[in-house]
């Protein structure tokens, strides 16, 4: 695809999975690690280099034997990164500098401030000294986050200073280290966005994804968010709004914090592939891997998100840590490829207690589906996040005119929450909130409704009027009022123009306007159209015993 | 995953992505073939064994290094194969004896005839003499195809002999080769299942394809094929059936031929994994390459067949041939790389004319969508392969009780033309043919069938009774009558009991019964929201165009 010999950083799992990606587009990549390393085992194209991503003799080794050089962690020496650009003219991407702003966390939040992009509030530590750190307290209150500047992940470099007096442990923890702290920061749910940045600026995000950390290193990824949609494009945009703040190109992943006002509040960034883009492999058809390959080697991606959505596809990654028996991860592995719809990924590590040995991918038409291969693969027993956010994404929206329709249409509602669906249910009046209505029936598609109840009596306007400003499919329920027996409203709905249909059920027959929703999610998903399928079978079941009760006691006894 | 290393005989595209499977699992494999040959540019783990998979010397270097042998290709040295495996003990998959049968094609059929499997109609050629093959033509008539036995593929070693003058020229271009005849078969279309075989003789089958061919070589797949869902499921039962006569495991592709009748016949097997399948890399859970590595390393596979299905997606594989010019294949992996839903796969080859350097998989909700990308990957002037089978799979299905009926459901047939909606539409009586609406009830979610709409006057029966015995939508249309005013119609649909819904729409509105069958398409499928989208606002438009002119024109002119 590219004549272009790609130099990698790091030869550990994100870096082999780089190198797969490569592959595939017949780009050749040379890595610089320890021997045997995980990205080197799947490479035997050229001879690679031995040593560590901190040596400059190591470093300019390999790019002698490259046209560009990238990494797959930013723990790296930035300074003979820039000397290495400079003497031998290879590009790095991401540019060192962005690298030098983004180890050091301080200056990573302080120029995302400076770029107008939200961050949790911070500070530096000028003296690692209790006098500094008290002043802290007093400024943040406590408890507050005392971090290390540089060569900080998964939790490690992190300290929660709870009171006062904790600070000489939080000193002696942290000793030795450039430090600043953190206001503390009380969210209901991690989130991350991978975006990639094209060399002439362009980003491209992938999904908003939720992120569940187990003693401070990533367990699980639900993709997408379980949060409403207008907050994962808020994430969304305040990612890419980061990315774009810094020139050069490659992927990034960016992980924020979702605050129980809504706020969204980057909280670090991570230059390079990430484990929270794992789901990407299975989920999208582009990984993030190969869209680094493409952003750094100065391939194109395609115009729109298409490659990066998860279109109608849920996913969940859950990380292989090693076992304290070594090799004992295998067996989560084992059930896993046992399990419908997951994939296992190994990185050819040797077994350590705690160590990323691979992940799982499970993917599902709904959360839920892939929830319950997870909870397969996990062990019977496993707890699994709760939902911070609003319960599952409603698929079916009941609406009604008025309060006093509520008695008829709750009786759908009933069968909804019976099979399991996710639903909403307010009140949006025709005549009384017109302007509600327009804005509910304009948004639901987009919020992934995928039918629309609407009940209403008398006149009946409402689901006529939500038919005309929304695509999808809206069901009237005519709502018996107290004259005429509600064929009134059932005239009103089901007469429709043609040009905008309605899908008139019985008078009072919200039962039905029920069912109807959920053989329209039938049509598409299996789940639902076997749930459909089973609950007919079980009405004839229950038809037939009755029968054969009428005709063992007879009709007079019945 | 698994301790076993797996020696693969044959370097080339299919042994990488054997490969490349394998590492995602941790399993270890040692290749036979040419030095840098693609499978071993990936795989730096062990050394690998150079030399040919004809040899014994090297197979039996291979051996030593491996726990199991399996191959890429079968024309592979069976005697030596099975010298090894007396031998050493290492277990070779697929059997030696299967490799035997299948290298000769001529045996390959009698075996699957013995079995029970329906194959082309072939006769061997006792020796190769005008007078043998002038004997043959009597008995099948011209033309038909003389085929060698061995050592054929890509549509070398096959002559059409059109008529007995012909006879000469065959035995020519033949010569000393072990021949075959087989009678002319006029298909209607190729078709391909890949079927995976677990030690224990479970078979899985991956979807049935559509299969293009170009100057004899594989040049475009469709997954699904675009066949009737009966025939797929005929097409899946044959390819597991022959399968089933091997024993042993791994993978096999099967191909067959559709013939004008509906019969299914096979054509071909190859004891591998098979370019027919390269699409499961992006269209399903697990690919035909980790299959393979699985069933042969003795893991298991998950019970059903959701990880080898291509559920709502549709995908074409484009086979990448080796242009003209060196690398100028090149150009359209480089339009690939652009198009949204397209994938890349390069095999890391030098570029030769016709040699097959990689291929792209696009994926698409439709298979039109999948087309559209197709074509500007391969240049807009490309014919796609036309559809031989009944157009795309219908998705709505318009059925009415009597033609009488049809005046007014045509009217909505329209509309599901004009908006590109595949449709099927016929008559199903619930009085006069009660058992063909059962039928057509029971099987339409089956067939792919999204929503029903049904029309029936006067006791208006069919849309409740179908309804009954399907759980998919089902959108009734009340037909006026020559009494009554279609209320008695209207009534009828509507009026349900609770437990079986209809969707009904206004009195002979048709219209509004496909509009609606439209939006229940996107509720899920993004194409049709967005053309239902688009007719609204032109709907609006129109409106408001008329609102203008009567405006400008005043109602008295107007």
């Amino acid at each position: 695809m590219d004549s272009k010999t790609i130099g990698i950083l790091g030869g550990g799992q994100l870096g082999r999975m780089v190198v797969e990606a490569a592959h595939r587009l017949n780009i050749k990549t040379v890595v610089l690690d320890a021997a045997g390393s995980p990205a080197k085992q799947i490479n035997a194209l050229d001879s690679h280099v031995d040593g560590s991503f901190k040596d400059v003799e190591a470093i300019t080794q390999l790019a002698k034997k490259c046209d560009l050089l990238t990494i797959e962690i930013e723990h790296v020496d930035v300074e003979a990164l820039k000397s290495v650009e400079k003497q031998l003219g290879v590009p790095i991407y991401p540019f060192p500098e962005t690298i030098r702003l983004i180890q050091d966390k301080y200056l990573q939040k302080t120029h995302l401030q400076q770029h107008g992009v939200d961050v949790v509030e911070s500070v530096a530590v000028e003296e690692n000294s209790e006098e500094a750190l008290a002043a802290i307290g007093q400024k943040f209150g406590f408890p507050f986050m005392l971090k290390s500047r540089t060569m900080a992940y998964d939790g490690r470099g992190n300290f929660v200073v709870k009171t006062k007096e904790s600070i000489p442990e939080a000193l002696e923890f942290l000793a030795n280290r450039p430090l600043y702290a953190e206001k503390w920061c009380p969210f209901t749910k991690e989130l991350a966005v991978m975006v990639v940045r094209l060399i002439e600026g362009e980003v491209f995000a992938y999904p908003t994804v939720e992120t569940h950390h187990k003693d401070n290193i990533c367990h699980l990824v639900y993709a997408p968010a379980r949060i409403l949609d207008t907050l994962q494009k808020k994430a969304s945009l305040l990612a890419q709004n980061a990315v774009k703040s810094f020139p050069g190109c490659g992927i990034f992943g960016v992980e924020m914090f979702l605050l129980p006002n809504h706020e969204l509040l980057i909280n670090e960034i991570a230059p390079r592939p990430h484990n929270s883009g794992h789901y990407t492999i299975d989920a999208c058809v582009t990984s993030q891997f190969e869209a680094h390959v493409r952003a750094v080697a100065g391939l194109p991606l395609p115009k729109g998100f298409s490659n990066f959505a998860t279109t109608n596809t849920n996913a969940i990654m859950l990380n292989v840590l090693g076992d304290k028996e070594k090799n004992g991860e295998l067996a989560v592995c084992r059930r896993a490829i046992e399990t419908p719809n997951a994939s296992v990924y190994l990185y050819g590590k040797e077994s350590k207690p705690q160590r990323k040995m691979g992940h799982i991918n499970v993917v599902g038409s709904s959360m839920a589906e892939a929830e319950s291969k997870l909870r397969f693969i996990m062990g019977e027993s496993t707890s699994l996040p709760e939902e911070a956010e609003p319960q599952e994404k409603p698929l079916v929206s009941i609406i009604m005119g008025s309060d006093s329709d509520l008695p008829v249409m709750a009786v759908g509602a009933n069968i909804l929450k019976k099979f399991g669906v996710p639903f909403e249910l307010t009140i949006v009046s025709a005549h009384r909130t017109p302007h509600r209505m327009s804005k509910f029936a304009i948004e639901a598609a987009g919020r992934g409704i995928k039918a629309i109840i609407a009940g209403a009596g008398g006149a009946a306007h409402l689901p006529g009027m939500v038919a005309a400003m929304t695509p999808l499919p809206v069901i009237g329920v005519p709502v018996k009022g107290s004259t005429l027996d509600g064929v009134d409203s059932l005239h009103s709905i089901v007469q429709m123009p043609r040009g905008i249909p309605v899908a008139t059920v019985a008078i009072n027959n919200s039962t039905n306007a029920a069912l109807l929703a959920i053989r329209i999610l039938g049509a598409y998903d299996y789940k639902w159209l076997d749930e459909m399928s089973q609950y007919m079978n079980n009405m004839e079941e229950e038809v037939l015993g009755k029968a054969e009760r009428l005709e063992d006691v007879g009709y007079e006894k019945y």
